[in-house]
């Protein structure tokens, strides 16, 4: 291993420096497959850094895959690869075949629309064996179980997301529910004393929007800038309780940074504000630091965080949580038993084993590389396609990106032309709670169930669609 | 067998004169375990009466769990037993000695306050088979499956539904979901255009006045009768909109007459209202014929049917669904993506199988019996441990009944009492949405889950709880 320069001047916090060190060390090659990290305290005495600094660079390098745990303190490099797949090949004839003949049928060849998972992302021998083992518990499966989620998944969550996320979490501040449509219920439930309205992104999640509207809750849509909800607009509403996605927005993408964090979490303490964090995909960043969640800086106790693992996990497998701050917990327990929460037992049970043995991490590493591969793909596929015929909000994470079209076709031609080539594809539109400002068509699409192997012809085919005369 | 003789002239129908005769002779033993009842066609025949007469009969008399379909056509007698267990045995000594050191350990021994499930009532190793099995369909487990539910399980719901309680119901008027309250979350949404209020039996649902009462509608409580709601309170409200539970009210277990049914949907009829039925222990009408759901005599369209699993199967698989009339399909159809259904799919699939192998009408006959021959056990012990210390309101449904404890404490006393020797159970103030009126305190005990074997000194405990000067 080469020596390691440290620059203690630097503004880059020193775990950082040794981060990105070892990061470049094992994307060339330098460190292979296999090979062990020095040890955590002979390399803090060999640079003069304390413990934590190199834990905090280890974990960070484990938690985008590079590194795994091997024994109790030591770190091996994981295996490393570029681009599996080649890229831009043009499909085979049989493939160009097989999908001429279903769109003839009028059946989805390839949904852009949807985050389900990419059909070989997931191990089900295992989960099975999982579910299996949690039948065990006859006598709490006859019964109707813990109303605020069973306990050792709750344990398993609070370090999870403690671990992931940052921040010192309580298993008696997560509620567990079977979606997160489920928790926001509970939530307009616990927060209705305290506030009639709320703020949300424009455009911003629209089931959640209407949520609220349904109970009762006046919706104030805040415009969404590239670095966030703008805070000007947000602070003169006047609202205390604002809904953002700071960590991958959805719709647009765009990634709300620290000092804009830091004001949004003083703006809450100022005014004594809630802010609902939807942290829905944070796990897929592919690179740099995750973004710290804004969970994790709350120091007043002003964030409720809404994590799901229906991006992780199988969505069919309903499990989503809450962390609720403090100050929110007496509300919440004074009528908890309204509240009782959905998701099935037996999955919650071979969830929370499945955790313990470290199998969620090893899934969110699968899945971190195939969808780390199949955006390469799908982006070098849009490139090479359309070309200057869309714009792209290229991000380094989630599973899906913004394109502006530059087409005069309105948002719902494209999407039905999409339709008619067997595609299927959102419009942003659908996502402003008001009108839409005039500007040119918006859609989003999602790359995570497209096969690799058809990434090519599927963008093909709305190419085709959009800029094909009719 | 007996030359069997049916009065044309009678009011009583034919087909209810034929399975009263079969009954008695079930019950008297006179026809035997594995004994074939004569073949519909034949049997017609030979009493002059239509084919359908003989069908009805035979369908209630096998709904009951008196016989069981053998080949196609043929069906002959289940096995019958009185009372399994010997009734008003003292509990040994052993036993005795048990439940004192748990008792000094502050636990909760006996569980009178809920329905969930004896732990012999369901076979899991045959449930984990269909889990097991569902796991084949990994396409669909990636996706997040049906937005209403999954399809094949709406079918078997729509299949029995109509066969249990009458009616005709299709699967596309069935929504899923993972709870009541999880469907009456929808329910509000999609009522609110139309109703600002909604009455509610008092005492009745508490749970489900708070979710209507979150979402902004008014709570108008309705004094509920010996013969179900009060349909002048009712009528004079103005309201359009009233959730009941007409088969076995809860908590009082009353149960709404056919003269009283008509004449609430007469009065849905005629000012436009909507009924929300629900049928949440229906399976468990131990003698007669179940009463018919007002579903099932809903000419007028203008009842919601709530039906729930988790009485029937362990309550821990989270499956319930509502049946909503076809006026009320296109307004949920229009926003139905806002309210994706979160039943997991993998308990969805498995339980869609299992009630197509016929094992679902299997485990309600399992249920029935053993929870019949509890309630013979708990009525006896409520009988010969309290004399005419308590007031029972003895019904022939259901997993719980109410009593009128003749004791000057008053009812959160004696709560805490019972608690203080192991002993949970409810209140029915609890159940009030406005004050209870000035009378003696009623409690609900719930018998499902307290062990056959201990049944005795379990009221036994409650006993010396109220009656012995603390």
């Amino acid at each position: 291993m080469e020596l390691i320069m440290l620059n203690p001047g630097s503004k880059e916090p020193l775990y950082i420096q040794l981060y990105k060190y070892f990061k470049v060390e094992i994307e060339n090659s330098r460190l292979g497959e296999g090979e062990k990290l020095p040890s955590i305290r002979g390399l803090a005495k060999s640079l003069a850094v304390s413990k934590i600094t190199v834990e905090k660079a280890y974990q960070q390098l484990m938690s985008e895959g590079y590194i795994e745990n091997c024994d109790r303190s030591r770190y091996r490099v994981n295996k490393f690869e570029g681009t599996a797949f080649k890229v831009g090949l043009p499909p085979g004839p049989q493939v160009v075949s097989a999908v001429k003949e279903e769109l003839d049928e009028g059946r989805v060849l390839y949904d852009f629309a949807s985050g389900e998972m990419d059909i070989d992302g997931f191990n089900f021998s295992l989960w099975k064996r999982y579910i299996s083992k949690a039948f065990f518990n006859k006598e709490r499966l006859v019964g109707y179980g813990n109303i605020q989620g069973e306990e050792e998944l709750r344990s398993e969550i609070a370090k999870y997301v403690h671990n992931s996320r940052g921040g010192k979490v309580r298993k008696e501040q997560i509620i567990i529910g079977p979606g997160v449509q489920s928790l926001l219920n509970t939530l307009c439930s616990i927060l209705k004393a305290d506030n009639s309205s709320i703020a949300f992104e424009e455009p911003g999640f629209k089931n959640g929007r209407h949520i609220f509207a349904d109970h009762g809750f006046h919706i104030i849509p805040i415009t969404m800038k590239t670095d966030g909800i703008d805070m000007e607009e947000l602070v003169s509403s006047k609202t205390r309780l604002v809904y953002i996605s700071p960590s991958h927005q959805f719709p647009t993408g765009y990634i709300m940074p620290i000092g804009k964090r830091n004001r949004l979490l003083r703006w809450a303490e100022e005014v004594s504000a809630t802010i609902i964090e939807d942290d829905y995909d944070s796990e897929f960043r592919y690179f740099g630091r995750p973004i710290p969640a804004l969970k994790g800086l709350d120091n007043g106790g002003n964030v409720v965080y809404l994590g799901s693992f229906s991006k992780v996990m199988p969505p069919s497998m309903r499990v989503s949580y809450m962390v609720l701050p403090d100050r929110l917990l007496p509300v919440y327990q004074k009528n908890s038993s309204l509240y009782n929460q959905a998701a099935s037992t037996i999955e919650q049970l071979a969830l929370a084993k499945f955790m313990a043995d470290g199998h969620l991490e090893r899934q969110i590493r699968r899945l971190r590389k195939l969808y780390y591969e199949k955006s390469l793909l799908f982006f070098d596929a849009l490139k090479q396609v359309f070309g200057k015929q869309i714009e792209v909000n290229e991000t380094e994470s989630g599973l899906h990106t913004l394109i502006t079209v530059k087409s005069d076709l309105r948002a719902q031609e494209l999407v039905d032309r999409a339709m008619a080539r067997g595609c299927r594809v959102a419009s942003v539109q659908d996502y402003y709670w008001e009108h839409m400002p005039e500007k040119q068509p918006q859609m989003i699409l999602y790359f995570s169930k497209i096969p690799a192997s058809h990434m090519q012809i599927a963008v093909q085919l709305l190419k085709e669609a959009w800029f094909t005369a009719g």
